[in-house]
């Protein structure tokens, strides 16, 4: 399947590379590509800069945003929260038309420092933002609740034994996103509702922040036990 | 150990019957007592009125909030978040001085109908609200992440095996916290740090709530995988 991944920072790498594993025709995204080559900023986790990650998965293509968005038949996006709107409205509407958005991001706001705030919580949240802003295009939030690393390999924590999320509108975009999650390694999938139940997994990212603090790790998941 | 409970709801119950059970010497508050025994509201969840239910825990002795927190060594708020410090302010800060305040309700505001939202969050808690008002209590929250049933009795789902969090700003304080919660069967007890964690259990609500939506029923808890 052809997807398009809006973002190269270390989401936006993990999931291009892990679907780019499981065969998919990948391309990511980005706001200047030839910047983003350049760059010699080392990404935070991986101290790798974007362009050593890309001679080693050179199978996943890469473009601006608006051409990533055009060659998905689904779109991901791996822009940070505070640029995810001003990253879709570059990708443009009609190269998202009708499509799936999977949506990751949070809503951090760093400007306060550690550990960041909300910038939209409790009544609103991002998820609702981009639902708003582009109503044709199918939002499923999901994958928002763990570190990169965990998000497209659950098996990394607990052998896959915990939890991921999902929210959204359009049951058949939320049923095509478990296929997708369930090909990473998530067994446990629970559908939370339509897209307002984004502030529920938004909302719970100042505790994940906290429990990274406390286990000084990031490589850890809830499971939802019941 | 003498135990204050405020709050004659759900949770004050669920708590105050449970110190009985292990021993403790437990008084319960109420605003007005007389109010609160010829009350014939039953209890959304078990159908019973308070009258029935302290018939039923004898052994729990009743009193106003001021009573409660003298008569306790170790208080515990179990008043709705929209009326916790009201309840304290009744309970005098007399009576809670120098003492541990095990403080369980979360900043619920059901005025725009459900799911409610938070009246606090993001940049501040109820759990340091409470702080800031009685400086000198020694604020440690914990419970706040469960129906009353399983805060009271973990073993109730899955044999106990999920987590249950803690925040504070008194190791000591929060170090006789835990084994008051290891004594009610919890074997996970994660100390999130100081009071300002508090932001992060309370910020799970929402997505507690969706849970609860999405699964029907109360009786279910997160354990944190690592």
């Amino acid at each position: 399947m052809k997807f398009g991944v809006l973002g190269t920072g270390t989401v936006g790498r993990t999931i291009g590379a892990r679907l780019a594993v499981l065969g998919h025709d990948v391309r990511i995204g980005t706001r200047d590509v030839a910047t983003t080559l350049a760059s010699t900023e080392p990404n935070q986790i991986t101290q790798e800069t974007f362009a050593d990650w890309h001679v080693k998965n050179a199978g996943v293509g890469l473009g601006t945003f608006a051409e990533a968005a055009e060659h998905g038949e689904l779109v991901v996006n791996a822009v940070m929260g505070a640029h995810s709107l001003d990253a879709l409205r570059a990708a443009d509407e009609a190269n998202l038309d009708g499509k799936v958005l999977i949506d990751i991001p949070n809503p951090l706001d760093f400007s306060g420092g550690m550990p960041p705030t909300l910038f939209v919580s409790n009544t609103d949240s991002l998820g609702e933002q981009i639902q708003r802003e582009f109503p044709r295009v199918k939002v499923v939030k999901t994958l928002n609740t763990m570190t990169a690393f965990v998000m497209a390999d659950p098996s990394l924590v607990d052998d896959g034994d915990h939890t991921v999320f999902l929210c959204g509108n359009d049951e058949g975009a939320k049923a095509q996103v478990i296929e997708i999650l369930r090909s990473f390694g998530w067994r446990d999938v629970i559908d939370l509702g339509d897209i307002t139940s984004a502030r529920g997994t938004e909302s719970y990212l100042p505790l994940w922040l906290r429990l990274w603090g406390a286990l000084q790790v990031p490589m850890f998941n809830i499971k939802v036990v019941r």
